[in-house]
């Protein structure tokens, strides 16, 4: 199977790797010449468009850094969808929302081919060590057609349903983490303030109906402040939760636990910086709490 | 030893179960005679008043409804800490505030007794099935007398540090519990809307980073649309959240996560009832979303 990727950043890159690992015959595209010439010298193909790409192969690939670039390498002129045939399967890894990833299918339907929504968790480490989440919407028979690729570059692969139930599952997992991160920052200062040890109340929280994944992942940070720099930066947080709030809107649900936690997620990124890690709400609090 | 407890309410009840079933030489009272036969008729000795219960027994534990009641039972006219003794251990198991911790600790201090502040998690049926998480702050020497006590009622005994340090403790757990119940529905509530299956979702969630403990327990509460009647009904979060509330203003801390839950979980209470279990504040979302 000839697999395509499109969009080398922090997760393409790594999955592309896994695929080169796995013996894929793939061939890369990227706006950053640098970010191919690294594919290449570990075994990709480059194609000098996104065009050629999908005329060379058999599964398409993205992993993109928005909605609007995703919509323009899909859906734009010279794109993804202008240039497929019937039979291809195409694949958005990016986090986008529930319009934009069924509108791709339905274009991608009228030339015959597959789309499948297919958003990923587990960061750049995950996307490295090929550990990714891949959580997968549309037709079962594209996602059984692209599942052996999917193996190559995650644990934990679901096809969750129809169009868009990938996006919308990746979408509720951010609103969890997001709230959650929040949370725990409320929960780490009360402990802090009242003379609590954040690790220690962070292992009784984990064998009681407090616990979260998120709660364990930030004790240690919390505890030793170590904010800056980090494999979950609030940034993606901050776009996710944008796409959130607009899925929010046109389905007509109240998000009001969601829209507080950007609140302080974007008030986190704009106070100390948006590399700053998802736990740094707890930052915004302390200041809140005349720390 | 010779144990005594006061009140055999829904949890009570069944923590002086387990330390007959251990073989304690325990003596009961409560303002309900009822209870006390049931207790009786279990092996337990009846006390007429909580003066003659302290003065009978080694150890003394309250499980009690509300704040104000626990200050009237500890530090009131007749009550345990003027009728204490030096040596004794006292043990205060419900969910109150740092203040009244603390104060009943420094009255018992003055008598030469030792005060425990021990609220539990785990609901009626941890209390039946010996089965608690017991936070507890305070001395450790009276922690240690105490200790073999806690251990026929609960698996999951930890000391957490000085005084009021179980009652911080149990409040963080409730905040958490708090928010991510709210956290949930919205989640559960987006899945719904978007086509997926709210238990697969879960699931999925579960080896993601927005797994929950809370989240997988109401999976199947939301699923099946079964609020009504619980071992953790929305009362018991509406009196810890005031707790909570009272507290955060006392340290000076922001707690607007968990005030935004409490609004979410009062209105529960008041449009559905306060026996409703803590998942149903999916129904207030619902309603708001045109549900």
């Amino acid at each position: 199977m000839r697999v395509g990727m499109i969009g080398l950043g922090f997760m393409g890159s790594g999955m592309a790797a896994n695929l080169l690992k796995g013996g894929i015959d793939l061939t890369v595209n990227d706006i950053l010449p640098e970010k191919v010439e690294r594919a290449v010298s570990l075994g990709a193909r480059a194609a000098g468009s996104v065009g050629a790409l999908v005329e060379r192969v058999d599964v398409v690939l993205a992993s993109l850094p928005s909605v609007e670039v995703c919509r323009q390498v899909f859906l734009g002129p010279g794109g993804v969808i202008e240039h497929a045939r019937a039979g291809q399967v195409l694949v958005d890894h990016s986090t986008v929302d529930l319009v934009a990833s069924r509108e791709c299918a339905e274009a991608a339907a009228a030339k015959g081919a597959g789309f499948l929504d297919a958003p990923v968790s587990g960061g750049p480490k995950g996307a490295e060590e090929g550990t990714l989440s891949i959580m997968v919407g549309g037709e079962r028979a594209a996602f059984e057609t692209a599942r052996p690729v999917f193996d190559l570059m995650g644990t934990n692969v679901r096809h969750m349903g129809g169009s868009g139930s990938g996006t919308a599952m990746k979408l509720m997992n951010q609103l969890l983490v997001s709230v959650h991160t929040c949370a725990a920052a409320e929960a780490f200062l009360l402990a802090e303030r009242a003379g609590l040890d954040v690790q220690t109340a962070a292992d009784v929280l984990h064998v009681s109906w407090g616990g979260s994944t998120i709660l364990e992942r930030n004790a240690p940070i919390v505890k030793r402040r170590e904010f800056a720099g980090s494999g979950a930066p609030v940034r993606l947080f901050v776009k996710d939760l944008g796409i959130l709030t607009k899925l929010g809107r046109d389905l007509g649900i109240a998000l009001p636990m969601s829209n507080l936690a950007q609140e302080l997620i974007n008030e986190t990124s704009e106070t100390f910086g948006d590399d700053y890690d998802v736990s740094a709400p707890f930052l915004v609090l302390e200041k809140r709490s005349g720390g």
